[in-house]
């Protein structure tokens, strides 16, 4: 079989494999996660990111199979749009499934896709490729890899891991089945970047339970945790805590809330009902009797925290005493939004905890020890880094060359650019154009990078609109302006003058002229407003 | 005598004392450093920030002195400003009156400024006030606190600080003086809060010459440095490394050249001329004979390393063999942009080091042991934690406590909130209003929250404006429609369409009332608009 194997990390520049790869063999193609991506700071008003999957528009009934790794936003977020278009049936262990259920099912999705439970460990066929999941400890329960079977050879797809031997949950990852693959002989490997270039070895999700057992023993009132909403191993260890130390548990957030019913259904969540509070008890209750969890970790203001922070939540308030502490790291580009709610919540009086200052919170992805054995146990003849920006993605190659594999044989590569693999030889081909698809609003895909771009001129100069009515040569009444974000109002009588006065002087001139008027006054206005303010906004002039 | 001093640190909220501080007893007020604040990403347009010194505007004939700590532009920034404002002298130690000279020579304000050269160890007296400026180590040189005897009792103020014993110009910071203050007893401790979360001890500076000796060992290319272009004891390593190497240096950004060019008249720094070669020859120059500094460690896209990371700079481009050197740490905020800055670097083939994977930077300032250390020399009565957000001086408050200073000695208090000191009290008084003034394009201080907020919202969802003639209850032609911001032109025309059919619906049903038409079409637009595109844009309607 002369075949090449086609694997497309699809996704935004700068980031690679994490929201969506697509393997695609003949005419066969299966999909690995679909996640979304956080807008970056210059972003304007985007909400989320989806990858651009416009390659699979023509080829949507070829899919065959959508694997999932594990329960995260950034695996899982995308498939409320991606199963719009797609009638493949999604993969995922009980946990994985159980978010997606939660999610598809607030996106009135749930009846029309089909979810298959799997279990690592299992092995099964989809048409060409046998798919054999592997567990692997990362910060969430339930997460796997995949080996893939291929026709040119072994594939296998690590997910968002680290190597925990005593992870939350108890389960190691599958050394064995690891050096299993190795004995087999890996064609490809493609490995989590993240954390490229922290030296060393992550530290095990049992550090922060040590830091919690400190903390419960010494919180003089009330302790409110911040974590992400699908973070279920965290809301595990803070009722176990709590139990410990004889408080009760209130979840707020509603994310949170049904990810924590259905993880407690499905028995991933052992949290006795008596011990859970609804959050209108919570101010009943002695304020060192009770832990709350909570959504905002990334200080979004419409969360949780956001609101306590500025005293704007319907149940709760900050009370001096308040222990609060935020259990998750900072999504990059948040950490300015995060130490302003961390600020606010001293402000308020409460004393918080982050990871800078306590262990309550470690990373979920491999540091660079990690990383290198990881390579060693598969040894494989081609290594792709994954997840990551291009700087993590390079780190990673650099340590596989450190470790013997040729250079030429691990290849960096960003979003939207397709590798050919032969059981041979592995072939960059050229990028394909795209990238970001914006959800912005009730809009999926109808924002583009103009859009964007007009907004960051709005942001940074406003907008400035004249109308002028004009008969006969001479301007009726006074011109109609709309002016905002330039500066202030209170301030700005003398700038409408003298935008009045520019514009009077431009009717003026072209009385006898037969060219338009108002690109004329949108120029004179442009420079006016220029020389008086710095700002250059939008000018748009409507003659009458 | 039982007049109080007051003490008020002026600035933004969430920092205190940083950019700053107003002295004041009796009828005498003097003033520590001037210096800006950057603006966090929310503050859509602003360039920069000055600490708000409406306080001092009635009083501006009282001030007797401006001390400066240190030459950096969070402590010497908002010269040119206030400067514009006070007719006091200014005090500075020689290099950082050089580069306030560099400063307010740009701003044509030179000729007006009285500009008195102090030395670390001097002794001089304004009216009530006995000035003793002390050498203290930070990433500058010629960098002081200040003693102040003033009639209440002796004041520290330390600056920027941390305790580098190995600091690039040899000069550690004295402390047989700080032990001296401490003999003679001090009333209040004002010092450098900003690494409070970070345990241990802050790295020497000459961490730093072992990771560039390694780096110009092993670079096969051009070695580019980019830094802050105040930060002369990093370009002086970077100069002797060159030497030692065999490379040239050249000098790019204007600011770096004009401090590097006033450094070297002074004496700071010690560069041979014929190693410096003009950035114009270095195409001309072997790439391993080389090495460039540069602005544009933050990322700002109109420094040269934005310029190069874009492709868009005039002499220079990047080649494969570069190796970029990011020796700077970053501005929280500033992550993301340094961090796409990077990727964009390596895909145009360079090498890049940052502060993450080599020791190409190390902190200016002080950590925790360094604190305690200080706090242990001086034993203040009272402690006001200085430079950083709350979440840091309610962390320096902490480890003042654990060394036994009584907790209602310590008060950590935000920008803006005066302080009355007696010779056995100190008391937070209510805080000021106020805080930041925007400066913007053209403009300093015509610019508010109310217009950032104008921004933002203008961001988020752009603006959409109709022109409507009206004519005996009926629509004269059809409605012109300006709009930006909110979806794709090209996917506006169905939105434009449905607009327009809002306008007629509303002014059919208005043809017989007396109420004013355009709130209603704004109403009814509104809600249109946010039905199709779940936006909320500006929305204005001009009825003719």
């Amino acid at each position: 079989m002369n075949s090449k194997l086609r694997i497309i990390p699809l996704g935004g520049l700068g980031e690679i494999g994490k929201n969506m790869t697509v393997i695609e063999y003949e005419d066969e193609i299966i999909i690995i996660d679909a996640g979304i991506m956080f807008p970056e700071n210059d972003m304007l008003g985007i909400d989320l990111i989806i990858p651009d999957y416009n390659y699979l528009m023509d080829k949507l009934d070829r899919v065959t199979a959508v694997l999932i790794t594990h329960g995260h936003e950034d695996h899982v977020g995308a498939l409320p749009h991606l199963m719009n278009d797609i009638q493949a049936p999604i993969y995922a262990t009980a946990l994985t499934a159980g978010l997606i259920e939660v999610k598809l099912r607030q996106a009135k999705l749930w009846q029309d896709v089909q979810l298959n439970i799997i279990e690592a460990g299992d092995l099964f066929t989809i048409g060409s490729f046998t798919i054999e999941p592997f567990h692997m400890t990362h910060s969430i329960p339930d997460c796997v890899g995949y080996g893939i079977t291929t026709p040119v050879g072994l594939l296998v797809y690590t997910g968002d891991y680290k190597f925990d031997h005593t992870p939350a949950d108890g389960k190691a990852s599958d050394f064995a089945k690891l050096a299993e693959f190795s004995s087999r002989g890996v064609l490809c490997l493609m490995a989590d970047s993240t954390n490229a270039d922290q030296p060393g070895w992550t530290p095990s999700e049992t550090v922060i339970e040590e830091a919690f057992d400190q903390l419960f023993r010494e919180a003089p009132g009330r302790i409110i945790i911040a974590t992400f909403a699908s973070l279920t191993s965290r809301i595990q260890q803070a009722a176990d805590m709590s139990q410990k130390y004889g408080r009760r548990l209130a979840i707020t957030g509603r994310s949170m809330r049904e990810n924590t019913k259905m993880a407690r259904q499905l028995g991933y969540l052992n949290i006795p009902e008596e011990m859970l509070v609804d959050i209108n008890q919570a101010p009943n209750i002695p304020a060192n009797q009770i832990t709350i969890m909570a959504t905002g970790s990334q200080g979004e203001p419409s969360a949780v925290m956001g609101r306590l922070a500025r005293g704007r939540h319907r149940q709760l308030s900050i009370q001096e005493g308040d222990t609060v502490v935020f259990s998750a790291h900072a999504i990059p580009g948040n950490e300015e939004v995060i130490h302003r709610t961390i600020n606010q919540l001293f402000q308020r009086g409460a004393n918080v905890l982050y990871e800078r200052i306590a262990k309550v919170h470690v990373s979920g992805h491999a540091s660079q020890e990690e990383m290198k054995l990881l390579i060693n146990l598969i040894r494989p003849k081609f290594l792709v880094p994954i997840h990551g920006e291009l700087r993590h993605l390079r780190q990673h190659a650099q340590l596989a060359r450190q470790l013997g594999i040729p250079e030429e044989n691990v290849v960096a590569i960003e979003n939207g650019t397709p590798l050919e693999l032969t059981s041979d030889s592995l072939t960059v081909c050229p990028r394909m154009p795209g990238g970001y698809i914006f959800v912005d609003g009730a809009g999926v895909g109808d924002i583009g990078w103009s859009v964007v771009r007009d907004r960051e001129k709005l942001a940074r100069n406003g907008f400035f609109i004249a109308v002028v009515t004009v008969l006969g040569g001479e301007i009726l009444g006074t011109p109609d302006i709309v002016s905002r974000g330039i500066i202030d109002m209170n301030e700005s009588e003398s700038l409408i003058a003298g935008a009045e006065e520019t514009i009077a002087r431009v009717v003026m001139l072209h009385k006898n002229s037969t060219k338009p008027l108002a690109p004329n006054i949108e120029e004179s206005l442009s420079r006016y407003l220029y020389a008086e303010t710095g700002k250059r906004p939008v000018v748009r002039a409507i003659v009458k």
